[in-house]
């Protein structure tokens, strides 16, 4: 692609983040009776109801606004959406008793699920330090610490390294199977890494630079694939690969049989997680100053792994998953992984210079735009067939809210900005 | 041995005890000036006035006495001098601005070295929690789980496991080499042990019981060779056997050449930790509720190295060290390895019902009343020749105070009270 293709992507982009995506959830998220945010619409951008508020959805809207005023947008106002959140998660999310945030809450903020999860309180980690980054209140860094803190009193494996998962309200671990207690993930730790990595540009303190260089070495050592460097979705707690099944606390959007089963459930990567990893990696890398060119390799060959299997030449768009030395098996669409694969790819072309990353980028680029985008409401489909249909059709749940559709518009103009500074 | 002979032993430990050791102590140790305890005495039990008060000895000190006043000595006394000691730990000792306890102040209660070391808050825990143990003062517990959190959060590495060791006050991790922090051993993973087996005693906490099981899980993963099951000293962060070295802050008794290296430094073990591993880890199982006699194997294997190479039959007690296959390298005599070969070798005596620990109990036992207690005075020489003569004459520094002594009297007592109920 040339410099003018890239300014009409970046255009595209900016105009779908500042005239679509940040006024839908602006004109819709604050709850003005029960504080926090709404984040519960339906296919045409109306309230459901459902009566949840969530502690991935309120981080995740949180981490949304404050990195959105961080980036420039919004007058101020973002930033004053950002506070009346963070007054939410601190006043009604907090557990005062045992420490640590609630996991899932009604609207009014009395406590429907009590368990502690790492999974949310990585998004804690994260959105309460980009809060911080984002408008100098110290007492989102103050909180993520706390947290960081727990993490590693409850959390840490000092036997196998690692962390934990999921506990009961008081910190007990969890049992095994389902309930999670004796599992290890690839989402947790991936999550780990990117809050830990906007906690210590937050701090600069250095338990948190040492904790974030533990976690990416935790990535490359056992959680990627030793050849092919793909991401493995489940461990035991000693590092050996766990067949991959529901666990009771859901947190996204991973499709299951009737028995929690996961198809392939031992041999199974999703190319969304393994390019969001590759530029996670690298912002990790920048924010601790260390050259991300000296893993270039191992970015190349994720990347490369993606390009050549998750990416849909024929329909446009990222599948969702497939085995780890090639091929695919399942062919639709998820959102998140178009987010994050734009972002991903952008990297790619800025420290490769490979045209068939722009091919790529510019592929799936399309693809969100014509059929991702539900037109004329401003957020996009959660799940899309291969050929581009809706198949689920709400803009907003517990689980999913503008953290990858806002994040993947700011991140991407930055990266188009970059490489046109480059050209 | 019969009952008699246990009995007279058991008799001789007492007296020991309750008319030697804990009277050099109690009429000594009180620093009605400063606060704290005293611990710096020459041969003759005169107070040496080196102005110290380690981490090391003020944390021992509190455990003696607690752990003596829990045992039914003292009518109170010892209590009252715990307590004078707890204080000071905690108005002294305690750093406010970053957590933990500083390693070596002056008498007045300056602060000389204000390093974080994990070695001395292993003592910490064990000493704060045995005194909540001992006279029911919440704050020794709370103290012992803030330094807890404090290890969890600084010292856990969630790479490979285990902990870091030495902190800058800050808790930055301290360079590498003589600095220690890119160093594990054995004794501060067999300590946290010793220290956490008394918190989880002390307080029932899930997440305590989890980490004690945890480093129980290194010791015997790691840091035991794994053929014969002898204590490795000292590892790089990544478990590798790391050659011995000295570190620049000191908390024992090895003796290193002018160069700071070890002789044998990669393949040296010591009896006496080795032993004292033994009864600590079966300490550990008692207080987990665990039978011990699921891991007899490994204890036969442990005390019969060192009945079969580390105790002196022609002189009597416990050589220093020697190489993991067999053999001795240095057959002089510590007074440390004496008090906890002797705890050891009664629970293999109870354990298994062997000949061979009993004679090899009695030997050491007998070069202790023979050759290692300072007549008249008290108390035990530090380092004594192989034939039996003093070496080093002081009863009391910042590194040898009344914890390995009077503990050994006292848990040999319990012991030996055991074996004449089962007889």
């Amino acid at each position: 692609m040339n410099a003018d293709d890239f300014i009409l992507l970046r255009e595209e982009a900016k105009n779908h983040l500042v005239n679509e995506l940040l006024p839908f959830w602006l004109t819709r998220m604050q709850d003005d009776v029960n504080g926090g945010f709404i984040t519960h619409f339906d296919k045409d951008g109306n309230d459901t109801g459902e009566d949840e508020k969530s502690l991935i959805a309120q981080t995740r809207c949180l981490y949304t606004l404050s990195s959105a005023h961080h980036a420039g947008y919004g007058d101020g106002d973002l930033a004053d959406l950002a506070k009346h959140g963070f007054e939410f998660m601190i006043n009604k999310m907090w557990d005062h008793e045992y420490g640590g945030f609630f996991w899932m809450l009604d609207r009014k903020g009395k406590v429907k699920i009590d368990q502690k999860i790492i999974y949310g309180h990585s998004f804690a980690i994260y959105s309460l330090s980009e809060y911080t980054l984002a408008t100098g209140d110290p007492r989102g860094q103050e909180y993520a610490g706390k947290v960081f803190n727990l993490i590693q009193q409850f959390g840490s494996d000092t036997m196998y390294g690692g962390y934990r998962e999921m506990f009961h309200r008081n910190w007990m671990l969890c049992g095994p199977g389902s309930q999670g207690g004796d599992r290890k993930t690839l989402d947790v730790h991936m999550h780990l890494m990117e809050a830990f990595t906007t906690l210590y540009e937050c701090t600069g303190e250095d338990v948190h630079r040492r904790k974030l260089l533990e976690v990416i070495d935790l990535l490359n050592n056992h959680i990627i694939h030793p050849v092919y460097k793909t991401g493995i979705p489940q461990f035991c707690k000693d590092w050996t690969v766990a067949p991959q099944i529901k666990f009771d606390i859901i947190w996204g959007w991973d499709r299951f049989s009737e028995e929690g089963m996961k198809g392939n459930a031992t041999d199974n990567t999703c190319y969304g997680h393994n390019v969001e990893f590759v530029w996670l990696f690298i912002h990790a890398l920048e924010v601790l100053n260390i050259d991300p060119i000296s893993y270039s390799s191992l970015f190349k060959t994720i990347l490369d792994h993606t390009v050549e299997n998750g990416i849909d030449y024929e329909y446009g768009g990222v599948y969702v998953e497939g085995p780890h030395s090639g091929g695919v098996y399942d062919r639709e669409k998820e959102f998140w992984q178009q987010a994050e694969v734009l972002i991903g790819l952008l990297d790619g072309i800025i420290m490769f210079d490979d045209q068939k990353y722009g091919d790529a980028y510019k592929n799936v680029h399309r693809f969100v735009f014509d059929k991702v985008i539900n037109k004329g409401i401003g957020e996009w489909y959660p799940l899309i067939s291969r050929r581009g249909d809706p198949i689920w059709t709400h803009m907003g749940n517990s689980w999913k809210t503008n953290y990858h559709t806002v994040r993947s518009m700011i991140q991407s103009i930055k990266r188009i900005d970059k490489i046109l500074s480059l050209k």
